[in-house]
Parts: C-alpha cells; sequence; structure tokens
C-alpha cells in the first residue's frame, strides 16, 4: 500500500516555482465556485507519519486559499467538554457549512491508530471503530460532502533522516521530542497498523490518496492536485444513478398497527393522579441526583401526533428536576446554518455532558415523520436514516447515555375534541393553527410513518415508550414513572 | 424491533381467498417482466424464529410464481466442499443471475446467530462477522441486485403454542425434535440477538421487513405484498441520482512511478537459470505438499502487460508440483452466465479446496485494468472495486488461503521486440493480434491503472510481487522462488 510513496518522489525547485502559481489560481478559483453554489462541503482530512510535512501541506493550502472560507482545525488531548461526551462529538463540531472548506489535521483517524499501536486497544475494538467511521463517511458522502483524505508518508529511513534534519536545526528542534523518537522506534507496528486503517477504509466513495511525504516540493504539489482535482470533479456535477431502496413493507393488512391497538381508554381521578403524581416525581428527583449519574449523560425525547401534550408531560418531568441539570431543546424547521450540515448535526450539537440531560420536544426522528410525509427529503434520504439514527443512539449509549424515547400517542377522535377546545380557548388559542389541520387530514400517512419508525428504531439499546395519552393524567404519571424506572435500572438500583 | 410483530396480526380465511388469486396473478406478471427486463436479480432472504412459517412461505412463493425461474435453496450443516471454502462461498454459488430469483432459506445470517446464542462466538467475532454481512449486501446492490429480507417472527407464548400444535399432529410432529424446544428454552437470548443481527444489517438499501408469523393467511400475503412490491418498486425503473467518487490522485508529478523506477536490466546466463530454476523448482515441489498445506488453500494469481511472459512463468511453477494439486483458470472475457452475476461471481466459482491451488491467469484485477481502462464499467464501479477486492482476498486469508499477487512488469521497449518477434514467428503469430497493439496504444493508461491498483491493493494480507520479465529468465526463477518463499513463511518453516 505504501509502496509506491516509498520509491522517493521529487521535483526540482525550478518545476514548482513554475507550477505553483497556476495550481494556486486554479485552487482559488474553485474555492470560489464552491462558495458561490454553496451545494456541498469539503472536509480534506490530513494524516500520515510524523514529519511527513502535514503541518507544512495545511499551512500551504491556507496561504494558497481564501483562509476565511477555510476552517483548518488540529484535534489534540481531549478538553474536558469533549471527554464529557461520545467520540465523534468533536469531529461533529468541526464539520464545515456547505460551500466551505475544513482542513482536519489528525481527525477521527489519529486516536484509533495510536491506541492501536501503543496496545491500549484490542484488535476487536481497533475494527469496531473502523467500521464507526466507514459509517460516518459514508453518511458525510450521502449527505453531499466532498471528503478528501491525504495520507503522508515516509519510509522508515526517510522517517529517520527528517527526524535528525529537525532535530538538528535550532528553528524546528522543538518539533522533535522524546515522543517523536519513541513513536519511531516502533516505526514497523505503526505501519502496519495504519495499513489496516487505509485498507478497511479506503471505500469507493471516500479514498484515501497517499503521498510521499519525503520532498517538500514534491508533497505540495502533490496535495494541491489532489485537491483541487477533486474539487474540479465535482463541481464539473457529474451523478451516478443509483438504484432505489426497496420499499418498506406495505401496511400491516388486517390495520391492526402499534397506534390502533393501544389501550387509550383508562383513566384516573384528579385526586389519584396528585398522589401518584408527587410519588413519581420524588423518585426521578432523587434518581436524577444518584451519584452514578454524575458521569452520564441523559438524552430524552419526546416525540407524538400534534396535541398530544407533549410539552405538559415534559413540564411534569422537569418539575421533579434540578434546574441546572437539564435543558429543555425543542426541535422546529432547521435554521440556515443547520440546513448547511448534514442532518443530524443539529442534534449533535445539543448532546448533553456526562452529569446532565438535555429533553428534546421533538427531536431526530422528524426526518423519517414530518420530512418523509411531507416529501421534504427523498426516498433514499429517509430510508437510510433509521439506520443512521440506531448508530447514533448506539454511540450515545456506549457513552453510557441513558436514552429515553416517548411517543405520545393520542387517538384521532381526542385531538379532535383538542383542537376544537383549544380554539374555543382564548389563552389556548396560539397553540392551533391551521398546519395542524393540514396535518390531521395525512393522519394515516404519519400513522404509517410512526409505525415504521416504531418497528426500526425500538432497539434493546433505545427502546421506544409508546404511551396513550387520551387521559392526560395518566399520560404524564407514566412519563414520569418510566424515567425514573429507566434511571433506576440504568444505575443498578 | 419486534414490538408490531407481537400485536397478534390475523386475517379471516374468507379475506384470504378473496386477495389471494389477485396477489398471485401480480407477483406471476412481475416475475415474468423481470425475467423479460432481465436487468437484475432478485434475492429473497427467508429468515426468523422456529415455527414461525419460513418453510411454508417459501413453498407458497414457489407456487404463486414460476418455478423454473425461482431457485430455492435452504443451507443446512456445511457439505465437505464448503467446508474446505471461506464461508460466503456458498452463497456466492447460490446468488441468481439477472432475470432470476433466488429464494434463501436460511441465510449468511443463521450461522452467525446460532453460533452467538449458542455461545461459541464473542461479541466481537458476531460484529466482525455482520459487519460482512453489511458488505457483503451492499456490493450485492451496487451490482444491481433486488434484495429482499425477510423476517418471521413469533412473541414466546405465540412460538410455545406453535410448537405445541406441531409436535401434537402426527403429520408434524417430525419437525418438532429435541432441538427446537432446547432453542425454544433460549427464546430470550435468540431474540436478543437477533435484534442485534438486524439492527446492525438493516441498511437503507437493504432493510429487513419484520412479518408476524403467527397467523398463516396472514404471513403468507403479508409476505407476497412485500416481495411484489419491492419487485414492482424497482421494475418501475426509478433511479435517484448519487454523488461522484472522488477521483483517484493524478500521476506522480515526477512521472516516477513503481513500474518505471523498475530495473528491468539484469540478466541471467542460461546455464545459470537451469541450476538456479531446478533448485527452486524442487523447493517448491517440497513445500507444495507440506504437511501444514493439506488444510490450507492457494491462490495465486499473474497480471502483466501483453507479452510479459504469463504463461511461461506459470508454466516454470506447474511444473514442479502434483497434477492433482493445481489448477489453471485463465480469465477471457466473460460469459453470459457470469455477466448475469456480480463482478467477482467468476472467481469466487473457482476457489480452490483446502489442500488445492487455483492459479489464474489474469484474475478480478481486470475490473481496475482492461474495465477500467476501456471504459468496460463506470467510474463509480471501478472505484469501490479496490475495497470489494481486498475484501475479497481478506476473506480468503482468513480462511487459510495462501495468496500470492504477481505482476509481471515488461518495458515498453522490450513489448515491442517481443511483439515484432511474435509476428515474425510463425508458430507464435497466433500470440499477437490487433488488439495487442491497439492495448500497446493506451500504454500509459494502463500504466496509471497499474500503479493505482499496486497502491490499493498491495496490503499486508496480499501483497502484490512485481517481477520485471525483460530478462524472461530471470524472471521466472523470481516467480519459483517467491511462490516457494511465501509457502515456507506460511508454514513456518
Amino acid at each position: 500500500m505504501f509502496e509506491s510513496a516509498e520509491i522517493g518522489h521529487r521535483i526540482k525547485k525550478s518545476v514548482y516555482q513554475r507550477e505553483e502559481p497556476a495550481l494556486r489560481q486554479a485552487l482559488l478559483q474553485a474555492q470560489y465556485e464552491l462558495l458561490e453554489n454553496a451545494t456541498f462541503p469539503v472536509v480534506v482530512l490530513v494524516n500520515g507519519v510524523d514529519g511527513a510535512g502535514k503541518g507544512e501541506t495545511v499551512n500551504l493550502l491556507n496561504e494558497w486559499m481564501d483562509p476565511r472560507h477555510i476552517r483548518a482545525q488540529a484535534f489534540g488531548a481531549l478538553s474536558e467538554a469533549e471527554r464529557d461526551r461520545p467520540e465523534m462529538w468533536r469531529f461533529w463540531q468541526a464539520l464545515p457549512p456547505k460551500g466551505h472548506i475544513a482542513i482536519l489535521f489528525g481527525s477521527w483517524y489519529t486516536d484509533p491508530i495510536i491506541e492501536r499501536v501503543m496496545g491500549r486497544q484490542k484488535r476487536g475494538q481497533f475494527r469496531r471503530r473502523l467500521e464507526r467511521i466507514r459509517h460516518f463517511e459514508r453518511m458525510l458522502v450521502a449527505e453531499g460532502a466532498l471528503v478528501v483524505k491525504l495520507w503522508f508518508h515516509l519510509s522508515r529511513r526517510a522517517q529517520k533522516k527528517r527526524l535528525r534534519e529537525l532535530a538538528s536545526d535550532p528553528k524546528t528542534a522543538w518539533r522533535v521530542s522524546k515522543g517523536e523518537w519513541r513513536r519511531f522506534a516502533h516505526y514497523e507496528e505503526f505501519v502496519g497498523v495504519c495499513e489496516e486503517a487505509l485498507r478497511e477504509t479506503s471505500t469507493g466513495e471516500a479514498p484515501w490518496q497517499i503521498i510521499d511525504g519525503s520532498d517538500p516540493e514534491y508533497r505540495a504539489l502533490a496535495a494541491g492536485r489532489v485537491l483541487l482535482e477533486a474539487l474540479q470533479h465535482r463541481l464539473g456535477g457529474a451523478h451516478c444513478p443509483v438504484l432505489p431502496p426497496p420499499p418498506l413493507p406495505p401496511e400491516p393488512l388486517d390495520g391492526r398497527n402499534l397506534l390502533n391497538t393501544l389501550d387509550y381508554g383508562r383513566a384516573l381521578t384528579r385526586e389519584d393522579y396528585r398522589r401518584r403524581l408527587a410519588k413519581q416525581q420524588a423518585r426521578l428527583g432523587m434518581l436524577t441526583r444518584h451519584k452514578r449519574m454524575h458521569d452520564r449523560a441523559m438524552v430524552i425525547l419526546f416525540e407524538g401526533m400534534d396535541a398530544a401534550g407533549k410539552g405538559s408531560a415534559i413540564r411534569r418531568a422537569t418539575a421533579a428536576m434540578d434546574a441546572r441539570y437539564y435543558r429543555v431543546v425543542p426541535i422546529a424547521a432547521p435554521t440556515d446554518e443547520e440546513r448547511a450540515q448534514p442532518y443530524l448535526w443539529r442534534f449533535w450539537r445539543h448532546i448533553p455532558r456526562h452529569g446532565s440531560a438535555v429533553i428534546y420536544d421533538r427531536s431526530w426522528y422528524g426526518r423519517v415523520l414530518v420530512e418523509r410525509v411531507e416529501g421534504y427529503c427523498a426516498e433514499g434520504d429517509w430510508m437510510r436514516a433509521y439506520d443512521e439514527i440506531n448508530d447514533f443512539e448506539q454511540q450515545l449509549a456506549e457513552d453510557g447515555a441513558v436514552v429515553v424515547k416517548f411517543w405520545l400517542a393520542i387517538s384521532q377522535d381526542e385531538q379532535l375534541r383538542r383542537f376544537r377546545q383549544r380554539e374555543a380557548t382564548p389563552y389556548k388559542r396560539f397553540k392551533i393553527t391551521a398546519e395542524d389541520w393540514r396535518n390531521r387530514e395525512k393522519w394515516p400517512l404519519y400513522e404509517r410513518a410512526v409505525t415504521d419508525m416504531l418497528e426500526r428504531t425500538s432497539t434493546s439499546i433505545a427502546p421506544w415508550r409508546v404511551i396513550g395519552t387520551d387521559d392526560k393524567l395518566l399520560a404524564r404519571i407514566e412519563v414520569v414513572r418510566h424515567l425514573a424506572d429507566t434511571i433506576e435500572q440504568a444505575t443498578g438500583g
């Protein structure tokens, strides 16, 4: 895999001086075209062995193009905020919006490779992380990103020579610490691990590009050309046709589904309600303060048809919690900034730290509900969303988060009653709009989308809890109790 | 995930009798349309819990459609021929050609799930196998296949009821052995493992369809409908646009590559040649008979420009081997039968058994060489082939195969000399055609394709061996010696 980069490529300084201005000009032009179209983001990964010119190349690319629209970011040791969240969180934060270029110096590859080389990570875990990376990059590409992965290589000899040169020059001696030499001593293992990483992640949609890093002029031109060609190729606008996924199964033939077989008829007296609510809220309050929750995040989401009582259920849950502990994030239509990012970006940004909770009032499931029903995204997009969402929730769970998902189910009759009541009550009138009535007309389509969603995303890692809300009082108690039960189980209490 | 299938779906017999003829008619019509177009194959997987009606459904589908164009296949215990090859081999054999439907009863999912439930397989290994399945199905879809995955589910209660019913009827009692009851005792673990398998493999391009298996009429109509809708959806011909992959890196800027930096100038005297060849052939002969090779396959492939001497090198290698040990498979243009299958199919079919060798004279690398250069496949197809090929070779290696890949490199001048010589020698004239001259004109394109190939597929698992063949004699010795060296290393000798 690295054979070609070990031949020893170089070009003359004079050639470089002749070629560089043209390349620079072309790159700048491509960058402006990208910015103007603003139809896709560009993610450039800069990885490779020590001393192979990664930093120099990042600097050059920044110099060649307009740095205002490039975000170059290095990933070092984890910050406190990063340590408290799933591994991929910090990379989500660094993703560029459409029209922009991010150059990620060190990336999601660095840590898995280093941990493996240092023997702190077993092969199975290493491969699992590479697989996660494949999924992540595949999602980026499916969301439209151009992913350019540059790997700067040096042969053992070339690396030794390079480290010596750096060490002997007072201006660069600081760059060669004991760490570099220690890593150099493990050159063979390091390259072996890198080879496996590159092999497993050099996919058709996001292939690695290996560049010989031994000659500064050569690697600079080579990296610039790779980026330029990738930009031009994509700006050229070629699309390949792809086959549509098979459809989801038809609606149940007997018309029975998880929503219409639910028992909506139970009811509670006011008095009973007060007593039970107080009891469950007390439990929930204690449990969210449990010491085992200090290093775990809590992710709660509420979905449901209009007027199903999401807001009032959320208030009953939060009433039991410390205001510093939780945050409620209402999800409306995406902002411009959010629209310029992959779909899940706007949910990743709100992921809570360990020891705190975020309650999403509507959530990432909008993709397979409203976006599917209203045709806001293509079939292929919401079809792949089930898988991406399961993967996302798995990442949360692996980071220790307690994930609770509520579907508040209201019957069609009860919704009508509440809509009418809202219209008749002056202080509730703001809660009902023409859109609510329009959505109601699409009830069967929404019901279909909801049942598909429940079937495809209710996993043992993050199961859905479906609660009938025709009796609001009972529903609220069930919400608070289920939250308490889930934490109780998670804390082993 | 199974909640919806546990509601207890059923339909009345009268409804079934009314609906079945129409469904049957529509399925048959779709089948004929598929057969006529013959543009894609259909792979139907039938999996699920014991007693959920998998067998009955397969029988029904066969009855409803024209069974001449359906290949229903059950996978039981491994045959001897299957045990001697990589796990996926038997599934490759069962793939349907374009226009046909294969119904796989039990499939690549069965063994990973059973092994995991029985505790004979660790979680990491289980996940690794699921990941392989994802890659495999993704390849199938990319190659055009329609993959319909049916999962027949029963709740614990429903399964118990069903097993009792089967056991109490003398006609079906044979179907409920101790094995079924033993598996039933592990119902919860089984369903847990299945949930993980379905979650990890329910992708956007090949989603699972879960069907409640408790009512025979319901499950029959449901399965038929799923298949029908999938067929109609695809025959409808909708295509979604997909983004092109980024291009491979441009040619090395200094023009230096693995081929033109090779030393072609070395030469050997005839006498030296005879002596050394005899020695290496003797070694190779002994080593292929090594007892550690009895349970390992050997896969050898030769690629090279025209007239590079593939044939003569192969003859020198085989001269040292037992004729019962090896088989030479020359790869020419694909046959009609092969063209109706995914690209790698025609190579999988020749995979040697343990204890034997296959020598491919040209190989699966045609995809990234001639097919790329001549435009026989789309850019996206050969771009993903690097990854698919690496995965293929990894499967061979994991099955214990010794994989040896030779690139026989000839210089442009020497090729010209040999072409002319062939034209001038009556008994060699058949070896040179107009096509050879045409290929020669495209030398730079081929050289580019070869160097990309070497870079992307020379892995530690299956490295390329590049041998300069301007001196034929030396080349032959290097081929035989490298074969011997590789076996020696593999057998730990």
